[in-house]
């Protein structure tokens, strides 16, 4: 008994004696690893209140700084998913298998590779984002299809995966808490590219979905969120380890984004080059890299001895409308409107158009994606603040891409907007994106790596 | 007029580009210095509620990892400064010099230099801090004395100092308001350590008073505030440089702080010891420091050729009593208890008392200022929390300074507290701050360098 009690006096003094707001940002600030019940009491105490929006941020910025190990970066992964309901999807009988890009310009893979998937029998729990900085967001994508819902709870959500295979929501409230809070006070205080702190994001949504695996798309180059390729390789090998010490399956494809993914940019746009590749049609690099993450889901829900046989049947799936089919059926579900889709080569465009003309002969050597990301922001695709409305017909057409041959006012690309305002400053904000050479550009890889 | 308006325009342009809170703190958090503008618009947006707590905080901690250069430090104390009122003191035809100290144990010197300067027909405006962390503060041991009031307004600032040539109060809502709400926010954030913010919050105060001169007293040792002694040497030079970008005379006096300083802890027991050293007490190392800083003083003030000639002054108007004759105008006129004070040799002490001894014979070689610190504040002498109520009886009597030799069970301190409780903790807080050695130990230097 007595020892009892002196462990527990002793306990308590530690701390005491650690266990404050300040002392956990000094350590953190003076480069110490932090512990699980550190983590635990800074995390829990800010959902409590009792520690303060300025107290995390400051913490926050120490992390940038600082970095995370990574039986840190897995506590806190830990402590923010527990912050709320983790989804069990055990009353499946197949696997489950999710995708996660850590987002581009161009990046409408999700819309093609969730049904796709989902159709060789491997459930698809999808929780996605809205769009963020340059970059555009699946939610956003879904809902310029009219009436398509985001917004389920989760017995909804699992009332709608056991029905179709496949779902396809926002964040709740009820999925790791902790991350929406934090989230929003990176957003604000310039604390977003930070590798443990974009890891334990990423992970305590996908990890609260119940799926068992997942298949991580980490994007590389100028439009990506993390500005180097070393930093994105960091990443990549993070959200690997993390994903294993929670006993998931993890493969990390790290892929091209310097030049914005397909042809389309815009809500709207990129729904309708989706259904128009679902029916047939071949966007080179848009194929290539759905059919890589497609195989890399299908391998890991166990229903190909590798990637390379993973991508035979993606490309199957593709190929016999199977993924088509199964994506009507979302819409459907999600209370979509599936004449709408059915309709979509009855071209859907903002009122007001303007196209980028080549200025001279040539070789397109660059398309900045950044550029083109912010210049989609412009026209409408996207937020500059929270509260403001979507134009979900507003965004870009490419009519090249990096290594075309040009002459001088071939058409490079089609603006569209509701607002000629909005059009005007889209066009502005392209003036330096492209680039055009005399001499031919080597070639550039689209799928970088693959870590597993 | 075409040229005015394209001027404006690209200048808004350029303010809508930067200036925007999270752009600005991921400048500083990319290690990119800030131009004046961008720090103007960050600190007044502050003070606005523009910008808020969170988005301060992450700015402050990122200052603390990226560091400001001189031109930022120089930007945001005139920013700072320029946030209040300044003081104009050009009506008293005399100089005007301040001393500040960068806390310390057992620091008291201000109690003396102040008058004693002031005897010497220099004007002393000084506002001081209140206790912090472990060390003590100045406006807490003047309000031992029954009736001294450290709360003044500007006006009654200026019409103490016209009368009796010196004034001691603390930090009006009036001068560098800035300052005094980044401070209490870098009090809960871990901020606190950081070259160019304590710079900046040193001399938006000190220079909103009116001084054209400033001695500075530059911690070192385990007792200050910042750790190392090559950061307190950092610090050193760029208040002096700071000090001097504003047109001010600064010199920086770098002295030791590994032990306390003098005989006494705590804050009546420190205005004790400061009246026995005005009536002709030799406390060897607080008459050292005492007497080159009020050298300093009288050197920047013109009443001198050099720190040497001011020393000598200094001891002539500490022996003639000057100094005590000014320090009793300063307690009558701030409404101080004169009677209390020239009852001064009835000690006054806590109620419970106990000894702490040698363990065994030798030569004392450590007494660590932080634990001293932080047990005096045990003891009652400091708060806790801002709500905390200061004993000012309580405190720690040295009879033993490092180098002196022992032998067992003599009395190395005598520590008072009003709460027996309190006087137990004080004691435990003492345990390992004192060493004793069989070799004796090599003498210490007090003042280490002189910068100006």
């Amino acid at each position: 008994m007595l020892n009892t009690s002196w462990t527990f006096i002793i306990g308590w003094i530690f701390l005491i004696c650690r266990m404050n707001p300040v002392e956990i940002i000094k350590l953190k600030r003076n480069n110490y690893p932090l512990t699980e019940n550190q983590i635990k009491f800074f995390i829990e105490g800010y959902l409590q209140g009792d520690i303060t929006d300025y107290q995390m941020s400051a913490f926050l910025m120490a992390v940038y700084f600082n970095g995370m190990n990574d039986e840190e970066t897995f506590y806190l992964t830990d402590i923010m998913l527990n912050s709320g309901e983790i989804i069990d999807l055990n009353f499946l009988d197949m696997p489950k298998v999710d995708k996660h890009s850590t987002g581009g310009v161009g990046d409408k893979t999700s819309l093609i590779i969730a049904p796709l998937v989902a159709s060789c029998g491997i459930a698809v729990p999808m929780i996605s984002g809205r769009g963020l900085g340059h970059t555009g967001g699946t939610l956003d994508k879904l809902e310029s299809i009219p009436g398509f819902n985001v917004n389920y709870s989760v017995p909804d959500f699992k009332r709608i995966i056991k029905e179709t295979g496949v779902v396809l929501i926002g964040q709740t409230g009820e999925l790791a808490p902790a991350d929406k809070r934090i989230y929003s006070l990176r957003d604000v205080t310039a604390t977003v590219e930070c590798i443990p702190l974009i890891t334990s994001s990423i992970m305590s949504k996908k990890l609260a979905e119940g799926a068992d695996g997942i298949v991580l798309d980490v994007k590389i180059g100028n439009g990506a969120n993390l500005p180097d390729k070393e930093k994105s390789v960091e990443l990549a090998k993070k959200l690997i380890s993390t994903a294993k010490k929670f006993g998931k399956k993890a493969i990390a494809v790290l892929t091209d984004m310097e030049e914005p993914l397909g042809r389309n940019i815009g809500n709207w746009l990129e729904v309708e080059e989706c259904i128009e590749m679902m029916n047939g049609s071949m966007i080179p690099d848009l194929y290539k890299l759905t059919n890589v993450l497609s195989g890399a889901m299908i391998f890991l829900g166990g229903k190909a001895s590798g990637i390379d046989e993973g991508e035979k049947i993606a490309g199957q799936k593709l190929i016999d409308k199977s993924a088509y089919k199964k994506f009507l059926e979302i819409v459907k579900i999600q209370n979509g409107d599936v004449k709408y889709i059915k309709d979509w080569s009855n071209l859907k465009r903002g009122k007001f158009k303007r196209q980028v003309l080549a200025s001279e002969d040539g070789f397109i050597t660059e398309m900045t994606a950044m550029d083109f990301g912010y210049a989609s922001i412009e026209l409408g695709c996207g937020r500059k603040r929270v509260e403001d409305k979507v134009d979900y017909l507003a965004g870009i057409i490419l009519h090249k891409k990096c290594g075309n041959e040009v002459r001088e006012n071939d058409i490079i690309c089609e603006l569209y907007s509701g607002s000629e305002t909005k059009l005007e400053s889209g066009f502005n904000r392209l003036k330096d994106a492209v680039r055009i050479s005399k001499t031919k550009p080597p070639e550039r890889k689209l799928i970088l790596d693959i870590l597993d």
